[in-house]
């Protein structure tokens, strides 16, 4: 299967870049290295440091024997993303070039309209294109979780059926994202669904829950092929930040109550997920929506996950909340389904636990990386515009 | 009161200066002149003329003895809209200066793109410089009844309480727009939406039925007060366009069967709720939205009403159903809510056959520039991506 990957440098985007040639798919891919310039502009880096664009395609073709084609361009600029489209002719497209960050979306209009043109315009670019050169194409696209909210009533996979002063209909589940980051991801799924309706496209939409992991196993082999780590605010999410935290002994920081649940899943399985959904595709004109993630814990929870993790190494750590700088409940009801994927055949790989501790045996030699920058770790772009930092409460 | 109206120089832009400065409020505006830029690209013009806006200030002053503060600026430019309400310290904020055509929007993905990116970037200037310089303000944003699409349940006015696997919540209603245009609209609700409980702004989100009508009655003293009336097939809605056409003795032109339900108001009437809107402000942190029209009407009983004022004045012309060039449903279920604006005193004005023969009356001496342009009347831009004139059926 032939498969392009929009935002080939960023965390999923390389990942998926490795997981589908080791598993034998020809991979072409496009990016401007903006996720390097974002992380750089919050004072962050890498966690675990990673190989240019040159050298990682080097290595794909020394340890699978599989050419890729890369090429440096902007999704925002149209001709680029359909002369990438009509060159290479894949099967599907997997879109992960968008901005994926809510505190970064919230530092000021200028990084809220970024983030919002920006994942905009890229996705209508890649429609068009593909209404263009390759209207048989699938579009798989990275949406999040985050795009529900949460609703005091179960979430459904995209769509619901309900009854509404005696007459019924099916209807898109209403959305009530938390940043404009997350209003960015709803925004594109609404474009996509009526693309899809509107050219005929196969698009599948993931709602993916909060992804965690340093490594695949293909990865293990070469340096030049792991994917990057990030621990800063924006960038940096839940599990991998306190996970950060843990080998510098760092207190980790769940934000407010701490009680706030979330769909997470190993980086692994979201690999395992988006080969799936690539191998099964929709039917022409189908909009189908997966709600992408292995379990549901609450951040309290984790946090205790990882500091217990640490102790088998050796490693102690507390556990204190910060000022929450979002927006958000921290005490709600959540229950989203997730069936759709298991029924294509979805088999989680590892426990959480088992994970983490691989996680921390991984960052530990880049401990000095993490120590080097670690007053990123700490949150200072607050939901109200104020840019000021969390305290420990 | 103080209003600063973001799109002065449009069809409603202008209706409403003048229309709250005849009724003693303070009003200042910005605007870039783009409607008139893309009415010409469509090969249209305004059927009335229109004077400059330089004459249309003058004219304030010199029938309702009110000075209107005027720029020329572009409402994607942070700087300029910051400064703008904060030179100006508005009570309200009147947001119509979005591109407002679904057609526009589906010509190809440079206007898609256009549509999408401007009338998302305004609306989050707007927001951003409201929560700078006037927090207390409270923002009037035009959306359109086009954002609910049609549904096969009743709509109601923005949100909805619904029991779903036994539990129960209020949730914004799910939107199902039409056009990329429609979907702008979506997206800026649901940035104004989380804008309004993020900084606890006041926004009142109106959706708006189609627009008809030539003239306020206090339009009728001076030409420089008269606002314009697009009768190309982006800018032209139905009523207005079916005058146009009647007066050259033109079909009338319901696309495809034509019996596609919207709710339709008065100009005039327009101009009256968002008053009523104005005067009557939500509190703080809530986001209000209005239904706003007068009628449900058929589109095809539209035509005939249109046909029979113009035979009451001479003139015979036929109704011919058109190709449809959008994807729409031509034969649906329609009950939209419309009741929180009587509540707050709406009246409609008049008959919509009284208002029609007045609209051909004003229009039957500018026949003339209907006829030079009379091939503007037929659509060619199609919703499946192709440029082709829609044939009679």
């Amino acid at each position: 299967m032939r498969v392009f990957i929009a935002g080939m440098d960023g965390y999923l985007g390389w990942s998926l870049a490795v997981h589908l040639t080791a598993q034998g798919h020809d991979v072409a891919g496009a990016d401007l290295f903006l996720r390097r310039r974002w992380v750089e502009e919050m004072g962050g880096e890498s966690a675990i440091p990673i190989a240019t664009m040159d050298e990682r395609v080097a290595a794909l073709q020394e340890c699978f024997g599989r050419s890729c084609h890369f090429a440096t361009g902007d999704l925002r600029d149209y001709r680029f993303v359909e002369r990438s489209l009509r060159d290479f002719q894949p099967d599907a497209i997997v879109h992960v070039g968008e901005c994926p960050s809510a505190p970064y979306s919230m530092i000021d209009v200028h990084h809220a309209v970024f983030v919002q043109t920006n994942n905009l315009v890229s996705t209508f670019n890649l429609l068009f294109a593909m209404k263009s050169v390759r209207s048989d194409a699938h579009l798989v696209k990275l949406g999040t979780m985050g795009e529900y909210g949460t609703p005091n009533i179960d979430i459904p996979e995209g769509f619901f059926d309900i009854e509404y002063r005696g007459r019924r209909d099916r209807l898109p589940f209403p959305r009530q994202a938390g940043s404009w980051y997350h209003w960015s991801k709803v925004h594109g799924s609404n474009n996509i669904m009526f693309a899809s309706k509107l050219w005929g496209l196969r698009a599948t939409d993931i709602m993916q829950g909060v992804v965690f992991g340093t490594q695949l196993n293909e990865m293990t082999t070469d340096g030049r092929l792991r994917t990057r780590l990030d621990f800063d605010q924006a960038f940096g999410t839940a599990i991998n930040r306190f996970c950060c935290q843990a080998v510098i002994r760092h207190p980790l920081t769940p934000y407010g109550k701490g009680h706030q649940q979330r769909g997470f899943l190993p980086l692994r399985d979201s690999m395992q997920c988006l080969e799936l959904a690539l191998v099964n595709p929709p039917a022409p004109g189908e909009y189908r929506v997966l709600n992408q993630f292995a379990e549901v814990y609450d951040v309290t929870e984790l946090a205790l996950k990882v500091q217990a993790a640490a102790q088998q190494l050796g490693i102690e750590v507390a556990v204190r909340n910060l000022e929450n700088p979002r927006r958000e409940l921290e005490d709600h009801y959540y229950q989203p389904d997730h069936q759709a994927l298991f029924d294509l055949g979805y088999k989680p790989t590892r426990e959480v636990d088992v994970e983490i501790r691989t996680m921390l045996e991984d960052l530990l030699p880049h401990r000095d990386r993490i120590e080097g920058r670690r007053r990123v770790l700490i949150p200072d772009v607050r939901w109200d515009g104020e840019r000021k930092l969390s305290a420990f409460i």
